[in-house]
């Protein structure tokens, strides 16, 4: 393709950047920043749940203390002593650790790593559409495995289905978009399927924290520690902004990975890196986060609530225990994008489902966030998208 | 390639991460973090350099007024008034800037949009070895430019030589690992070149604010605003740990870099780049970088004076007007591979030249930098180097 209409000189572009297509939901999203809209789309945490102060305090000491350091190149790796937290807390090898710059990035280096131009990737059905943004840069041939209303169906994965994949990507724990959490008995049998496989089982896991009641379940990565890819994020649990993620994998796949991300950008900043040690080393997560689980928690219970007195007939949605996401399914003849328009035109916004899927998509789904607006909002909110549904029922 | 030897499962990678080698000198220069080793092989910044209170201060305020902002995501295109800060400090619209993780990552971001495999990609001889890196994941065939002891010769970018390029890639200013400036004749025939040419000219200009003396040379960009991709950071100006680079490109390429980078890492940390624009706005740079430029210009005319104390006959080098780097050429049968293995066994190290070159390379040439020692290390450092070439002589 010539693009000598929007380029000056007719500029060549990759086959790959051809196909990276301008999202619509991107473009009417933009609309959503107005802040008379009651964005349920979002997935940004609250910004009361940042630890501000300790934030300010560490950020002090690292350029007090050890500037020239702080403000220089470092390792790609990351910084070690953030390294060693995180191998200590997941019970792993410092050597299977690297810093990456946000989850997303971890994406993109499982994508230069692993895929080549056709490979079959599984995903789940729907899946996370960043991992799918990530990974079709690569252009891959998905695979969409079998889920039902908890999650992945381990049975599922035949031969006939995994024959070739370079890796099953999963979310087990809340999911984005769905907020589904994965059964301890589909765990067991998704770990014992990825030690008999000739591929990893991705594990994104940037949720896990937010388990709203009980324990937490355990982590493919305990189940089967040298044939799970995990990926862990602040983003979550202390703040987005920092863009800090990471990736546990066996060495091997680490020591690529590593060369991949020093061609990508070098190292993750320095100077966010020891903040974050900074503000975690002395256990600052453990009083954080109930407090976050707390709040989400609220929030969430507001919006089952609230869709329980405005939802009409016809439309259902899961009880997420823990995360961020409401997934609703509306009745079968209702467009979610064209009722997106709607709701835009009455200040109310979400995203619709259809982008979540790899393959053939259903079109009467759609993901609501509730971390992000106070709950007098939400209510006023899902009364509006309740009130536009009736009008269509 | 079936890696069952070191991963437990044999996971099959793609076939660029097999291409991914690893570096026999990176292996090397591991070894040049021992603190007792002379090492001009880094293009590590001196810390020296670097506003750390400044820094400290900015943290604060932008941690203390705006914490919500600061911490939480924000847009792929970067923060809007460090967008404008930068177009306004090159006369560009605020829409042709992206926000790079580094401009290591502005080098990711251009492979991912411009090449495919088996795209010819036009770079100098030799050219910048992050560059190689970046742009080798995405698989083109590179052509070398000729150039003289004074960089890229214009005249040589004939039609045969350039058919169906996706880019020229140069540093006009002190090129990495060269030292050499682009003279101004050549700016304009190659800014003419970019103008008659269906592909853009990437003018990676790391290095342009460290001149040593007299007045900085125009940019392409400035010559050919349309027609130049121009590839910019703060890491040498202000601080490298930051990673903060940008790309100012004409829209609708901008385009395409914002979506590639929505799927690489999102964006860059919020919090750094608010740093960097607390730090930038108020004019600091334009007070800090001439403390900068005397410090290394001092620090180049002492390895200079050393190099021609110690040097034997028969060993050349240039005579940098600016940016970290000096070029050597050893005499034609002297390997500066080997030369390294030797001197570091004197506790010294240098970078060889020959991965700098996208093709035949000669054997004999060597980078040393001279930002990072301080001068009574790069006397006997480079006297060190001398004995050892005299010994081979």
């Amino acid at each position: 393709m010539n693009l000598s209409d929007s380029q000056p000189s007719g500029w060549q572009f990759s086959q790959r950047a051809l196909k990276l297509t301008s999202s619509a939901i991107r473009e009417i999203l933009k609309v959503t920043e107005r802040p008379e809209v009651i964005s349920f789309a979002g997935g940004l945490p609250s910004p009361a749940t940042f630890p501000a102060e300790p934030m300010r305090e560490a950020a002090g000491r690292v350029l007090r203390d050890a500037p020239g350091a702080a403000l220089q190149y470092s390792a790609t790796e990351g910084y070690l002593p953030l390294r060693e937290w995180i191998a200590a807390r997941y019970g792993v090898r410092v050597g299977q650790v690297l810093v990456t710059t946000g989850s997303q990035q971890a994406l993109d280096l499982l994508g230069k790593a692993l895929i080549d131009p056709g490979s079959p990737v599984l995903v789940e059905t729907p899946t996370y559409l960043g991992a799918l943004q990530s990974f079709s840069l690569y252009e891959p041939s998905y695979v969409q495995v079998p889920t039902d209303g908890h999650g992945l169906l381990p049975e599922s994965l035949t031969p006939a289905l995994t024959q070739g994949a370079r890796f099953l990507y999963a979310q087990p724990n809340f999911q984005n978009p769905t907020g589904r959490r994965l059964p301890i008995e589909r765990r067991r049998a998704l770990a014992a399927f990825a030690q008999g496989s000739p591929f990893p089982v991705i594990e994104d896991d940037p949720y896990g924290a937010l388990n709203y009641a009980g324990e937490p379940l355990p982590t493919l990565l305990s189940m089967a520690p040298d044939h799970i890819v995990h990926l862990g994020t602040f983003s979550k649990v202390l703040a987005p902004g920092l863009r800090i993620g990471y990736i546990v994998a066996p060495e091997a796949l680490h020591f690529k990975l590593v060369q991949a991300k020093q061609a990508t950008d070098l190292h993750t900043p320095t100077l966010t890196q020891r903040i974050a040690f900074e503000v975690v080393k002395d256990g600052l997560l453990d009083r954080h986060i109930p407090e976050i689980r707390q709040l989400y928690s609220a929030q969430c219970d507001t919006m089952l609530d609230a869709l329980a007195r405005h939802m009409p007939e016809g439309v259902r949605w899961n009880r997420p225990e823990g995360g961020m996401f409401i997934w609703v399914e509306l009745p079968a003849h209702i467009d979610s994008l064209q009722l997106l328009d709607a709701a835009i035109a009455r200040n109310v916004a979400f995203v619709p489902g259809a982008p979540f899927f790899a393959g053939s998509a259903p079109s009467n789904t759609l993901r609501l966030s509730f971390v992000t607006v106070p709950p007098a909002k939400i209510e006023e909110g899902v009364a509006k998208l309740g009130q536009l549904l009736r009008e269509r029922l």
